[in-house]
């Protein structure tokens, strides 16, 4: 049988004269996208256009949900209240979903951005009230959670469609969370390392911790980076990589159960 | 035959802290309410809430669209391209809908609010560019319009099922244009010169101008005011009128064709 | 020697069409405006009236420094870096000082609103950040600050002219802090027990906590609300309690060394 | 008398995680730079960075007031009034100038950007808000104008020292107005005509219209772009030629009456 596995980038992070990130060039790459949706980046004219791109490309499109602090990038954590946090995410899936309307494409997944993100993976509150809305307005969606974090808790206990998300240039520790950024060899910037570390997760279901053990790790998609011309060098390496291996690159909308 | 018209009011409103309207008062008076989307007003909360009202009412739901300008709620002009006015629409009727879904309720109609609404009786392009969002991805809602107006025409010519709007406690000229609010006698204040107007428009299809002419009018929805107690007072009269006259009163979702 | 004291309330809270606050009565009462600068409230316009109206009644005029979040009116805690949060003290401070200038008055102080506000209590981190960027930028003005808090460590050691401020309308722990606005009593309605406490701190020099015992306290500015009638009847109340005390109501400005 | 002349920039335009502009390339080649307050853009982290940088190179520090539009990037005209105009502009200086004295140095001038830039031109209401504003707060500013525009006509009336500006890479018309940059010829992009055509303004007083027509004028100081590589190229290009002739380029703030 074919290994298949999804290959997930944030897009549309632009926002009117400001332009971000290499989408043209990440597009072509991938076979899902994160889009922004005008809370911590993007705006209605990105969306659209971004919408549009995934289409021409057969690229999943997913509601990129994000705190509304467009200085900050949606980085910095907001003490939000459960009510807030929901209706944010509420509004930020209906006003993607209408440019999937217009380009006839439908919602693949939700994914949470930057703080908010890091909150789900901790924070059993924010992670029920993310999940907790998306099952309001979208309850056929898949949720993109990290493994073992409280968002795949939650996502499990209530019965969610989630996807299992790995990094690919990112160190692992060894109850699977992310090493801090602020270590030495958190991020890894070698093409062939980053390509090395994908293919262990797909093919023997094993990630390598900063230590050099080996831990189980599932993964439906691989999170990969399009802001600079390294990233994006790391990304074609790793999907001609993994092609060359006879496993197929697909948006998780089409093989995930 | 019975008579039915609809009564339609500005609400939700309301952002953050700031509360503006009196919309727990107005919502057990109108048919439809136009629903502030975030952009020159409301919030992910406010329209969470002002939906869920708008359902227990039985009230219609429509999007209020509006200019990116809460410092000046909508009110300024801007030059703005017709992409990015479609953009900016579609974002604000996905968002709103996302909140239909999540209390059961569809989006009734779409309203242009401020100066976006200003712009749309008198410039063709920006009356093409909001009927032609609007019919990319809500084609069977209902767009209000005044009568005679740019968007009346586009509206017309284009195919898109639009609702003939009037003023209860505006003047008219004998164009059907409203007399500009700088003038004297713009803006009725006594509730039964309201009610009277309104009535002459529903039973008789006569507007009386400023002048005192009468000339013919088509109404299917009246605009009403609930900003201050005063607006209140004239809408309750005005609801009591109309129903001691044995019109019915009732979202246009419900009847009009 | 006559006692002096001041009272100061948080002003210009107001946002393009939103209106928030009675500042217009409550100018008559005051001593010192803490004046929103358009990042958690307020907004050009309502800068420039406000200081207008502040020199007009002799009212001392404060920065009131926010967090950048309209939405959230400044009352939820952002996880903010110490550059971003001095860059926007000092932004803010300046943007008031033009209306100030415009109007031929000074800046007579600073204070730290909502989260902000709770976060120097607490946060050394934070108190000094605040601290260290009015030094920057106004070295000679007076900050407001609650006695035995960080920021009243912080303003002691680094030297920073600053005014005890007490709370008309809130109960106090024994250790001089505010009982939480979550337990009964944490807020005091009737006008009579708020000017008992007030004056009992500026003549007696001692509070009197929730469980009944006299704390010492030592009282500059007396912080007063003035958002509801009911606030404003308090403030009317209290002040009409000192002056019948002989306590003379001041500007820190003008007597605070 | 060695002639001397102004060279003027666009800078700080960059905000929170979008970076916009070669600032630190360009802050090398330039004598004047115009700093973005937060309204069209900028932040207040990049007007601390920009204004730091702006002393290190002694070079002039200038309002570069917009529209409230980050959006728009301020190049949207906004149906304004003279009140909101006004304050918007007064609001921006002083945050500004709180970014001056942190780092001790003084507003050299005041540049309208965009739209509001454009209105000035030809909006004798505008210009008139513009010059009372600035007068206002900041009476001996030099403001930039075009030579010819309604904004120099009212700076002349008004009484307020004013810079005299020109384009290094636009074509002129007859009358001295900017040809449209929707007509071929409007935007010059070699770095060699873009010289001779600053230096025949320099030294002989002269502009070559797009017509081939030689025009008077006179030029304090030249407007330069550092968006993009070929941008800086032709300021590179610029100021070496002027340095050449034996001009010096100097802050206006240095040597302009």
């Amino acid at each position: 049988m074919t290994k298949i596995i999804d290959l997930n980038c944030d897009m549309g992070e632009s926002f009117g004269a400001y332009k971000l990130g290499m989408d043209e060039e990440v597009i072509t790459l991938i076979s899902s996208a994160n889009i922004a949706c005008g809370f911590h980046a993007g705006d209605p004219n990105v969306m659209d256009h971004t919408v549009a791109m995934a289409k021409e490309y057969n690229v999943g499109v997913g509601v990129h949900i994000g705190y509304p602090d467009l200085l900050g990038f949606g980085r910095r954590d907001i003490d939000i209240s459960r009510k807030d946090l929901m209706n944010y995410i509420i509004y930020q899936i209906g006003a993607l979903e209408a440019f999937c309307r217009k380009h006839g494409v439908e919602v693949q997944h939700v994914k949470a951005h930057g703080s908010m993100g890091n909150m789900s993976f901790v924070n059993r509150n924010i992670a029920d009230a993310i999940v907790d809305a998306v099952q309001e307005v979208l309850p056929k969606t898949k949720l993109f959670v990290l493994p073992g974090t409280e968002i795949h808790k939650a996502a499990q206990e209530k019965g969610i469609s989630h996807v299992l998300e790995v990094f690919a240039d990112r160190a692992y520790n060894r109850d699977l969370t992310l090493v801090s950024r602020k270590l030495p060899g958190a991020v890894i910037k070698d093409p062939q390392e980053a390509a090395d570390n994908v293919l262990r997760m797909i093919l023997d279901g094993k990630a390598q911790t900063i230590d050099g053990e080996l831990i189980d790790i599932q993964a439906d998609s691989v999170c990969v980076h399009g802001d600079t011309q390294g990233a994006v060098d790391i990304v074609r390496h790793l999907r001609k990589s993994i092609v060359e291996k006879g496993i197929e690159i697909a948006p998780v909308g089409r093989w995930h159960k």
